[in-house]
């Protein structure tokens, strides 16, 4: 950590400082330069906290130059980290994985017949949404405990894990019982207190980035739930917030190099929620292989219009199997298969 | 509502689109175009899901008249809404508010230390975080049921009412018994578990806006809290997030009198976090008190550089003092007092 | 157009609003809601400033259905527009372009050494900046005139057609005569003057998306160039800013679908400037190729440690051969030559 | 400047890296650290490209302590500067600035009506656009030298300093001539060679900040300005693009503390463009006085309804003068004339 204090700070001051550093087991350099004065700290600098340090009248400024995460930091696990769900392999050099079904579970019988597409088209997993984040409190908010059985008759039906999302700790029991992936959403991704528990969950946690979250602050999260005793963490990038009104969100396919380069942990895309728009996900999801994303997580309905929510970005099966047959060859190209 | 389709649109598809919403209880009025044709829809469209309507292939657009919220929209409720925080009102034309204290309670004695400066500058409310939300799982989480009982304690020897953060529902019955005013952080504004759970609460909320939430969002995350029967809410920025880095957040003054002509509601303001540097504090709740807000929510400590959190951002108990002198002057320049 | 009216409009001015829109030979049809008036305008609305509109105290918004622009819609020119850059064909159904070259020009022996890398390693044209847009004053302005010589040098040396950033006015009859396609950097996007200026120009135009537009705004830029008389814009995405500070700005791909849907134009993206970081370019380059681009823009450097402007987001010559090898491998996937 | 080394770098690497740094006059300390290697480096640091340093692939981070600028910087010249506008004095504890007048420029007659209101109204300057940037090619483009000539006779009727918006350097002479305050819009910000052509006029600066520009880079443009040899600039905030929709902009009146803690110079406030919306002036300016704005420039039209741009976010002369009358009383609670 480099802190620098402003100009005319008295010596006095300067050492009060660099004691308080010393006592706490850090090592302290400084460098004298024209307009200010620089420490650098080496040891554990994590157990510090910039914004107490920046309290301090004489600091100008604190730079952090270690990451702020360790179990989720590739510099201490050089190796890809491979995610099992439920026997479906995730990361590293496994076969790209595609998640598919409807965002609202919307019966027993719908979700069978969904599912049984989603496989014929080449998906390796089934989603479906049980309880929905909504803006509205007036709009349709999910089947809750009978749509995630529905989700477990379709995976009796297909054999297809289920990934579905969880919103509150008092439904962490069912989903331990019965969902293969535990999605935590976009507006969670800072619910530290559901982080926590599902740090202590067996399944393993597809966790998506927030609305206006940086890549730095999504990794911390996912170290919320290793700290807790939960490795199994698969990143989901789902586009963020910006000003362009053309797109629900943008989405940011760098995050896919750069969470590979930071992380030992895998990450897959969301085109459909990204671009809120069924038109614009062939293309994203293609977009996405060719970067080395490790799956895709992408919205199937066999009737969009009738849909009980987010028709407007869902894929009829067909579509959703061209999509899969181009991402293949694809895939094959970036020596990856899918 | 407004709906446009695309051109070329076949004339039964048209009519098939019209006849679902007349099946809705909607009137349809069409307007034919030159490249467009575009139905207006009047009647509940609060009914009504935008996405799914998009899903319809031959539907270019849809755009809302009506906003999408209710009990918070001053359409139906023309009077500004007075909220009663244990005998301190918050809103239309009475007191402006000024809530005091730490960003982490750090124990008894000094939280009726600061306590009392608060009261004794002029604060009318107390505040201190007993569970803290982190971005990393190494910081300092907050004492807890501890910090609430050193809160109350506080509360005796001032009189102040007390404002803390409610992070997860297993807390609920403790902030009903405890706390006088309920505080959603701005991590869990769309946390819509919570919301509902505080809309059974009998205590005011106090709603902080998300990171990147507009205030559309914000004003239905209120009516999620009100729809489930607690309409005492106080709406509070704490700034946005935004490309610029010379501040934590940027602070967005202009909701001030945006709440006040779309809601009923009673609106604070942050400058401590939205800030997040003391410096700017001060000018900031200036601006605020001159733009019209309800009140404000300031950070204070004896002694930032030691403080467990935020310390950065943190007034001493003089300024803190000297903030709410020239407040008062301001005020009384638009017909307030405080 | 919709335009709708506060409740409690007087009749007398609802009269007086639609006989002004019927003044100015549009078609006005009236929607009678239960908490608004609605207007639907029919015509050519995009003589009408919906600022004006909203200035009228009764008129609570304005919505437009069509897209303001006329020349670069989609909608009346179906077919695909091919640019002609020197004989290199960019759009349809084309071979997608790769122009490699620096970031700034660096003297005559060294831009016709890298051109000579660029074409052996298979790029269609040479980049290089003259005129260099630089945050500080103190930093390298570009050669100027010198470096676009030495960028004709290097055109005769290797057949590459050469791309540069035009700044200002008074170098158009330079362009004119030595560039063959003339850039429009992110910073000059809404210089009108300029854009007015290229638009009298006969050389094709490469028009870069400003840093925080929108791609309507994007689009209106080519209008002002098209309106103007030069239809040979090509779009070219290189990043927004956003709140993410591992890259330099957010690559948003999802332009590309959209900007074949809306417009009959090319577009070319910039992983460089995007991402800023070389690590990251070759990813975002098969990405964008997957996802429909008909180009790409990529720093090359034989040495980018000592390049004089931006070596952290250049590519060694070996490394751009590599990008486009694997390019055209994706390129054949989606029915493309590169 | 403070240079990271990644984890592994060879020694013989390191070795050469701070010889570079010391053959460029530098004095280089260094802290190894346990994961990273770090470099101090003291000296004059504005001869260095962060992004070049950046390009050594041994290199992990690069963090500037010193701000790049210097002439604008108050660490160098501590008293506020002062700028002379045609006799109206600007900054320090001068009178607030309150600069009025319509978007455009519309005729003689209806300047000289609408600047003897402001006048009477108790503002202290005239603004008007004869030269107009507008997003669409199709809109009005402004009067020209005719509209500059019609501010000039609305100077003569009412002794008031005009204020206009320069878009190319083909108007200097014309600006020189007649203008007393020239205007570099939000859009031209970053138009380096434009800042250049005015940092050699006579006339002072009102330099807005850009729509999605940092206010670092701000500070840079009036460097640049400053740098070419005209020391006469005001900064204007006039709002930043983000999320929000319910707002043109987003006004971010934290920039008022922060740019007299960082600089010499000025800022006032456009309310009205910031906003969008003239419901939402009022309240915005005062706030800016408030919060320490040295001036205020507000647009002010006589029959909004009418206005040949930007209708909506115009105030009328009475409600102009009404904020002239608030904003005094503000002004002297913070011990300010107005």
């Amino acid at each position: 950590m480099i802190i620098s204090t402003k100009r005319g700070t008295p010596a006095a001051e300067l050492e009060k400082i660099i004691h308080e550093f010393e006592a706490k087991g850090l090592s302290v350099t400084m460098i004298r330069g024209t307009d200010y004065n620089v420490f650098g700290l080496v040891g554990d600098t994590t157990i510090l906290d910039e914004k107490q340090i920046r309290a301090n009248p004489y600091v100008e400024n604190v730079q952090r130059v270690s990451e702020p995460y360790k179990k989720a930091n590739r510099l201490f696990h050089e190796a890809d980290s491979i995610i099992d769900v439920a026997g479906v392999k995730v990361g590293g050099h496994e076969k790209i994985v595609v998640i598919g079904g409807p965002c609202s579970v919307e019966g027993e019988q719908p979700t069978i017949d969904v599912a049984k597409k989603v496989k014929a088209a080449g998906g390796t997993m089934l989603r479906g949404g049980a309880y929905k984040p909504r803006t509205s409190p007036y709009a349709f908010q999910g089947l809750g405990t009978e749509g995630i059985l529905d989700l477990v008759k379709a995976r009796e039906a297909t054999g297809l894990p289920i990934v579905s999302e969880l919103m509150s700790e008092d439904r962490i029991e069912e989903f331990e019982q019965y969902v293969d992936l535990v999605q935590i959403g976009a507006r969670n991704m800072q619910n530290f207190q559901l982080l926590k528990a599902v740090g202590k969950m067996k399944k393993p946690v597809l966790l998506k980035r927030g609305l206006a979250n940086t890549i730095e602050e999504w990794i911390m999260s996912a170290e919320y739930i290793m700290a807790a005793g939960n490795e199994n963490v698969i990143f989901c990038e789902r586009g963020i917030r910006t000003f362009e009104k053309y797109t629900r969100n943008t989405l940011d396919l760098s995050v896919i190099p750069i969470i590979k380069e930071k992380t030992h942990l895998p990450i897959i895309i969301d085109p459909s929620h990204a671009t809120g728009n069924w038109r614009y996900v062939e293309s994203m999801s293609l977009a996405a292989i060719a970067a080395g994303a490790d799956g895709l997580i992408i919205e199937v309905h066999e009737n969009p219009e009738c849909a009980w929510s987010d028709g407007a970005q869902s894929l009829k099966p067909d579509r959703f199997a061209a999509v899969i047959e181009k991402g293949r060859a694809i895939a094959r190209v970036i020596g990856r298969e899918m």
